[in-house]
C-alpha cells in the first residue's frame, strides 16, 4: 500500500522503543494500522502495545481481521475489556463477524452487558443489509427541546456518538418526528424550538434494505448520515457517510469481478490465497469453456463449407471479436445504468431503439471499412467480401440489441444483471454470428 | 429515474399552479430537481417560477445542464442575479463549464464582482484536478481564538459556508496551520484555546492533484472534507465528502466504460445521443477489428493443417474464449487494485507468481474436465484429445500472466491501465493461443 511510515520502521528496526513510542504519536491511526498490517504478527503485537490508550482504540478498529485476532488472542481480559470498551458497535460488530467462536466469546465476556445486547442484535441482520452497517451512537432530541437545550446535550453526550451533526427528533415509542442538524442548530436563535426547525420531510431506510440502495439514497440527497428505521418507524440507527463511501468501492469491485466472470472475493488480491483465486475463477470458466465447445460443435456443422472455401474460417476471429466486443460494449452501459439507478426495467424499449440505430451506425461504419479492406487485399473474391462485410454488419447489430437487453430481461426475472456482462455476451454472440456467417455463405457463395 | 412526483405532476397536468405551488413546497429539492429534468423546457420553467425564493436556488444546483440553460435563457437580469446569490461558488463553476458562451456573460455580469473573480480563478484548473471541484465557503479560524470565540464566528457566518463541520485554521499569510472538528469544538471547555485543540498532523491536497486521489485519501482517513492548498500551503478551498461520492461513482463508471472498449461518454445513458454513443464506440471496435483481422492472418497460415483435420477448427473458439475469459478475469482483479491503491507498479512480481500459480491451478483443472470430455466424444482420437487439453493448459497460463502483467506495464508506462481490459487482452491471447494450437497440432499430430 507504500504506507510504510519510514521513521517508525527505522526505529522498530534499531529497536529503539522508547523513541518509537514518541514517533507513533505523532502519526495518523489509519496510517499506523496500515504500518502493523504488513508487520510480522509479533512486531504488529510490539507496536500496538506502544501506542497511547486513545490512540490504541482507534488504530484497533483500522486494523485488518487477521491482526485483530492475532491482538486479541495476545491481550488479557483488562486489556481487551479496555479496547472494547471504546469501540463503536459498528466496528466491534464489523470484527465479531469475521472472528473465531472462540475468540468470539472471549471478546463478548469482555464486553459490557448493554453493548452485547446491542451487538447481538446488530449481528442478526442479513449480510449487505441497512442494518448490517448501521452504527448504535446517535444524539437524540425531543421537538419540545429549545436549540440551547440541544447543544447542551450534544456537549454533555457527543463524547459517546460516532456522528454528532445529524441529530434525529424522536417521540416516547422511539419513533422518528424529524431531523435537524448542527448546523441548523447553530444557526438559529437559543431559544427557538425544535419542533418549528426540524426537517419533517424524512428520508429513511428500513433495517433490511440493501446496502447499495441506501448508498445511493444518501448520494441522491447529499446526507452526512441517514436514519435507519423498523418496520413500525422507531429509529434503531444510522448509517454514516463514511461507511457508505466504503460500500460504494465495495461494489463496485464486486460488479467488476463479476463482470469479468468471477465470483467476488472476500479478500483483497494480494491478500487473497491462490486457491480462493482459483476457486472464484473456475467455474465461470467452466461454464464458458462448455458454452465455448457448443459453438465449436455449431463450426463442425459447417465443416463442408470451410472445406470448399479454406479462406472463410480466417474471418472466423474478426467476426467473433468485434460482435463480441460490440455486444459488451451494449451490456456494459446498461449494467451500469442499472446500478447507479439511470435505467430500469421499464426502459426495455427506449434502450432497445438506442441500440438499434446506434449499432445501425457503428455497424455500417465498420463493414464498409471492413470491405474496403477486403476488396484491396482480395479483388478477385467480390462474393466473399459482401459476405464477409454483411455478416458482420449483422453480427454488430444483433450483438448490441442483444447486449443490452439481456441485463434487462436478467433483472426482470430477478437475476443479477451484471452476469450478462462480456463473457456471456461473447459466447451467446459467437453462436449467432457463425450461424449468421455461414448461412450467408452458403446462400450467396453456393456452397 | 422513477422519481417522479405524482401530486405534483397531476396538478401540474390539471393546471391548478395555486395547489401546485403548495405541493412542491412540501418536496424534497432534489426530487423536485429531477422531476423539472423530465418535464417539457416549457412547463420545467413554469415550476420553477412556482418555487419559493429559498427552494429556488437549491433545485437550481440539481438541475441537469440543459434545463439549467433553458431558465436561465428565459430569466432577466433580476432574476438570474438573485438565483447566483444563493449559490454555492462550485456549483456555480459546475454550471459555468457547461453553459454556451453567451449564457456565460449574461450570468457573470449578474454574479458580485467578488464571486466573479473566484469564480474566474476556479475555472483555470484543470479538469479532473482538485480544484475543479473544490469549493470556497469554509469557516477559518486563527489560533488565538478560544473555543466560544469560534463557536460564535461559526454561528455568525455558518449561513454562507456550504461545510462548517470541519474548521480551518490559517495564519496571518493564509498558510494553513491546523484543523478542528466542530464536534471538538462543542465538546471542549468554552475557553480553551484552539491552538491547544486543533489537529497538527495535516491532511491535504494539492489543487493540481487528480480528483481520484482526493477521492481515496478522504476515503482512507473517513473525512467529511479535505483542505486543498496551493503550492506555498495556502489554504485555497476544500472538497466535501458529496462531491467526492459523485466523483468516486463517476471515476468507476468512466473505468466500466474504458474497460468495455469505450471513451467515456458526457451523458448518462438514456440523455446521450445516438450519434454521441456510436462515436464513443466506433474507434476501439475499428482497432480491435483490425486486431481480429491479423489474427485471422494467422489463422490462415495454418490452411494445411485444417483442411487435413478439419475438426481442429472446431476447437477454435473454445480455446479462445476461454483464454480470452482466463485474460480478463486476471487484468480486471489487477486494474481495480490499482484502483483502489491496493496493488503498485512495484507489486509486479508478487503479482505474477500469483497468477501463475493460480493459472496453473485452473488450467490444469479446465484440461483435464477437456480431456475427459474429449475421450467420451472422439474415442479414437486421442492425439488431438491431448494436442487440444495442452494447448488450452498453455493458453490460461499464458492468458493469466499477461493479464495481470499488462495492466501493470501500462501504469508504469503512464498509460491508463484501463485500455489493457477484456477487449485488448482477448486479441492478444487469441493470436498468441492459436500459434500455441496450430504448432502443437503440426508437432503432435505430425501435419
Amino acid at each position: 500500500m507504500g504506507n510504510r511510515l519510514e521513521l517508525p520502521y527505522a526505529l522498530l528496526k534499531s529497536k529503539d522503543y522508547a523513541a518509537l513510542r514518541l514517533a507513533l504519536a505523532e502519526e495518523n491511526e489509519v496510517d499506523i494500522a496500515g504500518f502493523m498490517d504488513e508487520l510480522p504478527r509479533e512486531q504488529a503485537m510490539r507496536v500496538f502495545r506502544l501506542l497511547h490508550k486513545e490512540q490504541a482504540a482507534e488504530v484497533f478498529a483500522e486494523l485488518d481481521g487477521d491482526v485483530q485476532e492475532h491482538i486479541i488472542s495476545a491481550m488479557g481480559d483488562e486489556e481487551i475489556h479496555e479496547i472494547i470498551a471504546e469501540l463503536y458497535v459498528d466496528d466491534l460488530v464489523d470484527m465479531l463477524e469475521e472472528l473465531p467462536a472462540n475468540m468470539v466469546r472471549k471478546v463478548l465476556k469482555n464486553t459490557k452487558p448493554e453493548t452485547r445486547s446491542l451487538v447481538n442484535e446488530f449481528l442478526q441482520y442479513p449480510e449487505n443489509s441497512a442494518g448490517s452497517i448501521m452504527t448504535a451512537e446517535f444524539i437524540d432530541l425531543r421537538k419540545s427541546m429549545t436549540v440551547s437545550d440541544s447543544i447542551g446535550k450534544i456537549r454533555r453526550d457527543g463524547a459517546e456518538s460516532e456522528q454528532i451533526y445529524t441529530c434525529y427528533v424522536i417521540d416516547d415509542s422511539r419513533i422518528l418526528e424529524g431531523v435537524i442538524t448542527v448546523r441548523e442548530l447553530l444557526l438559529a436563535p437559543d431559544d427557538s424550538r425544535i419542533d418549528d426547525l426540524m426537517e419533517k420531510k424524512l428520508i429513511t431506510a428500513k433495517t433490511t434494505e440493501d446496502r447499495e440502495l441506501v448508498a445511493q439514497r444518501m448520494m441522491k440527497y447529499d446526507l452526512l448520515a441517514l436514519p435507519i428505521v423498523d418496520l413500525e418507524g422507531r429509529l434503531v440507527g444510522i448509517v454514516t457517510v463514511d461507511d457508505v463511501m466504503d460500500v460504494l468501492q465495495e461494489e463496485a469491485t464486486e460488479d467488476f469481478e463479476r463482470m469479468a466472470a468471477m465470483s467476488p472475493s472476500e479478500h483483497p488480491y494480494l491478500k487473497a490465497s491462490v486457491f480462493e483465486l482459483a476457486k472464484n475463477r473456475f467455474p465461470w470458466l467452466l461454464i464458458l469453456m462448455v458454452s465455448g465447445m457448443i459453438t465449436g460443435g455449431i463450426l463442425g456443422r459447417y465443416e463442408a463449407a470451410f472445406a470448399a472455401v479454406p479462406l472463410l474460417v480466417s474471418f472466423i476471429p474478426m467476426l467473433t471479436d468485434t460482435g463480441g466486443n460490440a455486444g459488451s460494449q451494449s451490456s456494459t452501459l446498461v449494467i451500469r445504468g442499472m446500478t447507479v439507478g439511470e435505467i430500469e426495467s421499464s426502459d426495455l424499449f427506449r434502450v432497445l431503439w438506442k441500440e438499434v440505430r446506434v449499432s445501425a451506425l457503428v455497424g455500417a461504419a465498420l463493414s464498409l471499412v471492413n470491405f474496403g479492406r477486403l476488396m484491396l487485399t482480395y479483388p478477385d473474391s467480390t462474393a466473399i467480401s459482401i459476405t464477409v462485410s454483411l455478416a458482420l454488419f449483422f453480427t454488430v447489430i444483433l450483438a448490441k440489441t442483444v447486449g443490452g437487453l439481456l441485463p434487462i430481461l436478467a433483472k426482470s426475472l430477478k437475476i443479477d444483471p451484471a452476469i450478462m456482462a462480456a463473457p456471456l455476451i461473447t459466447t451467446v454472440v459467437d453462436a449467432i454470428s457463425l450461424v449468421l456467417y455461414f448461412s450467408l455463405a452458403q446462400r450467396l457463395l453456393n456452397l
